[in-house]
């Protein structure tokens, strides 16, 4: 018998097995999916009720024939064969890094980032979790992170829908006993993210909790990242973040844990995932130098140095947290939405992406950022924008123009893409402009974007800016033309200019 | 005979001498001026015509016995006495360090530094330089950065009212030839703001150059280093600001040379005046750490950093460039009158003090920032109300609450001085607030300070936030609360909390 299943949707193998003594110490599992030439090793896991299930993802068209290997006679030399149809319309594929510093699903179709946060949202009342996903339908963001465990901290303080594992007779979870009715309702909400094309930012550690989670062994928590791997990996939209604020974790789990961690995606996620992981305090980045990360997830509210960033790690880099529009009394919570559309903006033209979150103070403490439910900001609206705005001309990604420390680069932002090129200014306020444009006559639209109204219009195009000649330690620049032609501008804030070159 | 005049005003000894030859290279004088055991010596400078002055500023009343030593046999060994009377009852004589990190008059009164510039100013039509002195008398700065050079750039391409130097059979120039008349203005204008309670910064060069002055050699530039010494020291509101963006002519003026500047002012400054320079390059800060320089200038947009440029260089920070308001189109002259705003805010809650300049486009280029003239912008009067306020409260000068880096002071600002602190949201704009204010349960005015609208309420106090407890890495906060007690707040940016203990 053939299971058939779309490229890059899952199959699950499910076999019965031993239920006796605890499977998810004692009993092994895994297949190997074999095409042609090719074979991938995919982990399976215990599902409970003595329910064993390997989960793959093909990548391929056409036929893979499967054989299990398992420490368990019953579960062991099980074979059989899957066909891979062709993935639907509208499927791409999971995303994977590209043109070093950018994004594109599998099937080469570009991919921008543009996350939100509901940390804790699938612990929290069906209703509510129905109603984040209702919100998310028509937000404009594409991708959600999201932690596996409850999160215990100012304005969350409620207890989860499940236990993330089963209570031991001591009444504590027991952290090597997984609940399997907490992780299907995980990686169920996980499978409706993926169906709306919103990616997972699937968080496996955070500090903030009263659970024990924090306090797992180290052998505990190597085999939680194993079990997550072989459980999720399968779902196209999931990338791992191995922490929320990492180094607030550092006193119970050291440096060569956090290592440790990306090693056992490695080995045990036969798709290759996205893996990142999330700093507190902005002079504790980890080193995402690291062949194993895939690129860089920071926390940084001065945003001017992003380019510094792609620079200092040479891929992507996220900036997942560069404050939240709210008003709550925590620092990193209350920023205007006119200053978060700033700094995606200004993180945008600086070749990076950013992250959206909102904290506005709720009666209950329903806060999007971390509970979900609805958006009550500003800012979305003008995000969901600037992803449009930018989806209009991508091609290979965005480059800065200049280096964070260029004149002027240092103070307003610039960045190219084949023959588009934006100009941001944000807290800057020309009358007319000239730097960054193309130095080569042509044809070119040039237009103005208004990113806080949200409108285009037309730019009048003036006569190159040419500097008084004067020797200021650049003595080549005097008398130069800044450019081939300078642009009117309305000499107000948070514009951008938006250069086309035709045809 | 005797001569009269008031402590901190100053004396000119004129002799008569020889005009043949060229006495600037050729004649040699000083005078030393004693009182009890204190002998100062002090250098004279040719006036022309025949006319050589030694200018002295007494720093204490009574008699002063002073002798002239010459290479001229007219002009050495003659001598008098001057008599010192008590200081006008609003002169408080010249500004020095205090504290560390900031400012004071010699008679203890505090100095918070509110700067602006008209660079090239002096060398402007005589109506346009009445008009700038007359909106100073309204426009609440207490600082002038100017030029003794004229300007070259970007709107500054008119001759200058006098050459600074004798033109040369050549029809140039001759370095080695000052121009009494145009020296006497300048010092004519220094001696109005003097008078009007305004510093003098006096930038002695600059990069902005096509008369040659930039390209002089080392030796004029030493001898007219000197000169500035002799003839403007004695001016009690004269600050020596050695450049303006300094690194721009490192071409022509080496490292060693600047700090061969610092010295020769040290050997013929007899009163120390205060001494910076000032960066073009953010990346090119001049080594502030050097014992001659009296305190930090600074060109830098990322204000944020003040306390780390305190921490770096231990002394006061002037932050004289942090963009400036208006709309012209190089990106360091076209920021928003709120951002500029912002700005000061953020740097003198950070410890330090910042630079206002102005720069409206303007039909005949006459723009505040290198001219002088009206003031159009709407950043000056905040300035001014942010002055006011601090001036209600300074006592020994405001430090930080936190390091730069330190939570939640990397994103808010917040300071101290006393009895009094103040807490700055820029574009935080939380509902609520406990972080920085009192531990100590006591009795305390509480207001909150809008900085753009100039208003001060009394803010509502509310119970201390206790954050949830949690782990987070900080097991210490879990549970306490952050003060003695919260402030209720409107939810909107750029408000300041300030928080007096009573009696």
């Amino acid at each position: 018998m053939t299971d058939n299943i779309a490229k890059w949707d899952f199959f699950d193998l499910v076999l019965e097995g031993p239920s006796a003594g605890n499977p998810y110490l004692d009993v092994s599992l895994e297949a190997v999916f074999s095409q042609g030439a090719r074979s991938i090793r995919v982990p399976g896991f215990y599902d409970g009720d003595g329910r064993y299930v390997v989960r793959f993802m093909p990548d391929a068209e056409g036929e893979w024939d499967y054989t299990t290997k398992s420490s368990v006679g019953e579960l062991n030399g099980k074979s059989g064969r899957v066909t891979a149809t062709a993935a639907a319309k509208d499927v791409h594929g999971p995303v994977v890094v590209t043109d070093q510093f950018h994004f594109a699903y599998a099937d080469g179709t570009r991919y921008l980032p543009f996350g939100t946060t509901c940390y804790a949202w699938t612990h929290q009342p069906l209703a509510l979790q129905a109603e984040t996903l209702k919100t998310l339908e028509t937000a404009g963001f594409n991708k959600l992170r999201m932690g596996v465990f409850p999160k215990d901290y100012p304005f969350n303080t409620n207890e989860p829908l499940h236990s993330v594992f089963l209570e031991g007779p001591d009444g504590k979870p027991d952290f090597d006993r997984p609940n399997p009715v907490a992780f299907r309702h995980f990686e169920q909400q996980v499978g409706k993210l993926r169906d709306m094309g919103i990616e997972a930012d699937v968080i496996m550690f955070h500090p903030y909790d009263r659970w024990g989670y924090a306090d797992m062994s180290a052998e505990q928590d190597y085999r939680y990242v194993a079990y997550l791997a072989a459980r999720l990996a399968a779902y196209r939209n999931v990338w791992w973040a191995l922490a929320n604020e990492y180094d607030f974790l550092l006193d119970t789990k050291p440096m060569e844990q956090w290592d440790r961690f990306f090693q056992i995606l490695e080995e045990n996620d036969p798709y290759g995932r996205l893996k990142s992981i999330h700093n507190g305090d902005v002079r504790k980045n980890y080193d995402h130098s690291k062949p194993w990360v895939s690129h860089v997830c920071i926390q940084n509210w001065d945003v001017k140095r992003t380019s510094d960033w792609r620079d200092d790690y040479g891929k992507p880099v996220i900036n997942d947290e560069p404050e939240y529009e709210g008003n709550i009394w925590p620092s990193w919570g209350n920023i205007t939405a006119q200053e978060l559309v700033h700094r995606f903006w200004t993180t945008t033209m600086r070749g990076g992406y950013a992250g959206h979150g909102e904290t506005y103070a709720h009666p209950e403490d329903i806060i999007w950022w971390a509970k979900g439910g609805k958006l009550y900001g500003q800012a979305w609206q003008r995000l969901k924008y600037l992803r449009e705005v930018l989806e209009q001309d991508a091609t290979n990604g965005l480059t800065p123009i200049g280096k964070s420390t260029d004149f002027p680069w240092s103070r307003v932002s610039g960045a190219t893409d084949g023959d588009v090129r934006y100009i941001y200014f944000g807290e800057h306020q020309p009358v007319e402009w000239g730097s960054g444009l193309p130095m080569e006559p042509g044809d070119y639209d040039v237009e103005v974007i208004d990113t806080w109204n949200m409108t285009v219009s037309k730019a009048e195009i003036i006569d190159a800016i040419v500097p008084h000649p004067t020797r200021h330690g650049e003595v080549v620049r005097g008398g130069k033309p800044l450019a081939a032609f300078s642009v009117k501008l309305p000499g107000k804030p948070y514009l951008a200019i938006r250069c086309r070159k035709k045809g």
